[in-house]
């Protein structure tokens, strides 16, 4: 960690300054510049609180060197972790994942079109039976019903089942019944709920927050792993930004930043990302291509019929011509997709 | 509600289109132009999905002429809600709110920091014990503690104490101990959190979430509002920004935007809003001439010492006159302020 | 276009505005809704200024049904456009093109690099000659000498050379020996300077500002092609956001979009959209899977030694394995590349 | 300027690092981590380009600790610059200037327009005869037809004269004209135009760029002033981030920012940054309260006549209320206004 100090700062206080950070354990240099000072710390900062350390009128500037993870970080952690979903590896040189189903659970037709996307291609079924809704009058989901069908399309397709989790109140229901436990966008910083899902069993599906820095959304999966569940996948849907012709910002650029600063697999939502089932074939072959380790894409039999997020959601037969496609791309990244 | 189809769309599904809305016992208006189709809808919006509706492959576009919010529309509510904190009305002609307190409770020196603030105009006390950290090895807050201080805090000057409530678990603690229970900018759009608080008693501090939108926010107000809980203010603490020399940028033209489309009280928060105590009394001044109904400051005896966020907070007497200058531009803006 | 005007606008206003936009040739539709009326204008809205009619104090909203843009418009051009670039073309189902070069000219070995992009699959010669500098005090390019050097390269290689033209003054000088005139994310909005590129025989690289949206992006397009000047290649280069892990973050959903819109070329800057060598081959193999008609991409033998930029360059023999995995990627999504 | 070094590093390299920053006459302090290098440099390090540092593989990352910025930074100027245009003074402790008139020039009613202003407390008068428009099909300005209304305007009041030069050929008509040369948000990186403006006489309006940092705003500033015209004032007018509610979001924090980094006036444009007439005298009142040195805003007699912007101009009576309710907030903060 770097700590400048302002100009006119007395002799005592860097002195004092010097002192404190020796006592806890860090060894610190100066530099000493014309216009400013500046103190190098070596050690475990961590521990360090950069606010703290700014409110010290005499502190110009705080900027850390290293990253302020641990578990997630590559840098302690070299190789590929590859998450196990029910028997369905994720990450590493396993094949590339693909997610598919419904925005929400409607009801036992999610049986079917589990069917549907297993037939395209998809390794796991999606639907929501907890919707998070901007609107208090929008549809909620089905809730415990919902993933009961959810349960039923399992046992007659035999893939695993990928599910929000909106509130700790239902933490008892997915650790029976879901395979892959998703923390929404709206969530990513929803703490309290990220400890609760670090001590549950199964793997844990971080969606990144709307507007949160990819350093954020990595320290929101280390709370996770803090807790001790360190089987997480990162998952991309979009930032915002000011653009108006798609919902949100697909940012690609975070699957090779991902697989640099950590060592966890980082899968795509292309649905969520641009909002228009018109984008989703090409921003999915852009995320294998990119070196992801898979996609999560809506399917419905009949969009225009869909509860919600209609919009952005493929009908089976385009869903499966996707999944063709992106499986000739991931050969060429020297991948194989189921 | 104005949908507009795509050039090419058979007349057949159009008059599908009409008879559907019309099924939903809305009033329809189709204007043939051109390259476009456009329908109009009058009647009960509100229940229709934007995203549902574009689901359909000849839509092209779909916009919202009426605001989706109803509860806090000042349009069904054309007087300014006046919100009652523990006897400390808020909104409306009511003097001016100043909410000052530590970012963190440290222990019963909150006793002597209600004295500081109640002394230099403040009217209520604000303190964290339960803290969301963007590192889970932070300081995560007193919890339970925390709360305790404050009420001895209250007790012993009588200032209505507002905290944040970070997860459902501890409605009962807030609803028994705590005045104005504070919903974080990172929990704005938690929307299980949002209908618990709807079912309190207690008054809500809603933040405004890093990256939502003025509607966004409305209509989180509007989750708590519709299940009943209707004191609710809005509290701005700052967007998310590509502007790196403040933590986040203070959108001051919340003011009169909440204030002609909402009858919510709407309060600033400068402390979290630029990360910086340097800019805090500018911003406060600034927030009071915009038409403020309220400030809530960070406010700590020894900025360099405190537990979180001491770079933002102002030490007493900076406090202090800060209220002091506050209270003369209030009355020129015809506010009184306590 | 749609117009909705405020509950109580008085019957007597609602008809003056009637008469208003009928006295322009539009045909006006009423819908009379219980707390807001709109108007639905059919005809060439293209005339109107949106901000003009906000500025009715009983407007309450306007919204545009029908895209700004005509000659842009793909509306009234379906076919993709194809742009001749000194022989090289662009666009439609014409192979991917791949551009790569140095940031800046350094002098004469740019004939070197030019043979190794050529080698390496490039078939145009980017470089920069007037560069664009946040700070005064840095390397502002070798101007005339540059492009002379470029010149030069095109000589010895064959290959179109691309700059950036900065200055109306300079006009001249690229129009005798620049094949490609780049205007820069900067002077995206220089209007002036778009005119003055309108009214060039040579055909014009676009790249999109660092914060404007795609229509207005295509709106500056549409600047240069009403001058005259119909051959326009659009290039995306990233936007900026909050995040802070990459320069700018790109947005690679603009390939189907602007495919959708319009009928012009679209080409993809990898190197300034991260701004790190480490994720351009990454984004470069999105990019193509994306259906980008081109990369345009920074190449030094020694970055780090390169005047600017040499943070985002990749080695030419880097260069050259990125188009190798580019072609295969093409070859995929029914592309050539050469 | 600190720099980090990769884990693993040869020996070889930091020295090579070391010797080729000592060879530009900089002091290198090397601190040595368990993961990483850190190298302090002190000295003139505004002659470094961060990302020529980069392009080494084995840099990690490359921070500044002094600001870029030289003639505007308030490090090596303490005192506030006082800029006279045409014998009005702006900054420091001179009365706060308020500049009115409509966003165009329409013909000679600019004559009635200035005395109006005039009348309600302006010190200057603003018009635009050469307009940046997204379209091409909008009203593009009268030209130099416009500069000479403004004359006698100018001639009629006493009142100098502000308008926004786009391009360079227009510049002897500005040197001999216009008292105030606004460069306009769309050219604030226009570095070729800045430089032009650098050898003008006349004092210069330098307004953000939509999505520029304050440090690029500054370092725009420093491009004039490194050419020799030191009479910059700099002008916020909003920024472009996700929220729709407003055209742009106005930064009122640059205010103590500006104050503090440099010794520049900053004067506020409350009117381009909401877009909406409504919310213009809130962020004026506010602007001045938070010590803003200047307000620009728009005025029209009959806003839903003019010829651009009308839905954020204010018409005559109530932009003398503004400056009414201004001049009493002037007051508080210890400020004078006209």
């Amino acid at each position: 960690m770097i700590i400048s100090t302002k100009k006119g700062t007395p002799a005592a206080e860097l002195e004092r300054i010097i002192r404190e950070f020796e006592s806890k354990g860090l060894s610190v240099t100066m530099i000493r510049g014309t216009d400013y000072n500046v103190f190098g710390l070596v050690g475990d900062t961590t521990i360090l609180d950069e606010k703290q350390i700014r409110a010290n009128p005499y502190v110009d500037n705080v900027q850390r060197v290293s990253e302020p993870y641990k578990k997630a970080n590559r840098l302690f952690h070299e190789a590929d972790s590859v998450i196990d979903v029910a028997g369905v590896k994720v990450g590493g040189s396993e094949p590339i994942a693909v997610i598919g189903g419904p925005c929400s659970v409607e009801g036992e037709n999610i049986v079917d079109i589990a069917r549907t996307v297993k037939n395209a291609g998809a390794c796991m079924l999606r639907g929501g039976a907890y919707k998070p809704r901007t609107s208090p009058y929008a549809f909620q989901g089905l809730g415990t019903e919902g993933i009961m069908d959810l349960v039923k399309a399992r046992e007659a397709t035999g893939l695993p089942i990928v599910s929000e989790l909106m509130s700790e109140d239902k933490i008892d229901e997915f650790e029976e019944y879901v395979d892959l436990v998703q923390i929404g966008a709206r969530n990513m910083q929803n703490f309290h709920l990220l400890k609760a899902v670090g001590r549950m069993k199964k793997p844990v599906l971080l969606k990144r927050g709307l507007a949160n820095t990819i350093e954020e959304w990595i320290m929101s999966a280390e709370y996770i792993m803090s807790e001790g569940n360190e089987n997480v996948i990162l998952c991309e849907r979009g930032i915002r930004t000011f653009e108006k012709y798609t919902r949100n910002t697909l940012d690609l650029s975070v699957v090779p930043i991902v697989k640099e600063k950590t060592h966890l697999p980082i899968i795509i939502d292309p649905s969520h990302a641009t909002g228009n089932w018109r984008y989703v074939e090409s921003m999915s072959l852009a995320a294998v291509a990119a070196g992801a380790d898979g996609l999560i894409i809506e399917v419905h039999p009949c969009p225009e019929c869909a509860w919600s997020d209609g919009a952005q959601s493929l009908k089976p037969e385009r869903f499966a011509e996707v999944v063709r496609k992106a499986r000739a791309i991931a050969h060429v990244v020297g991948r194989e997709m189921r």
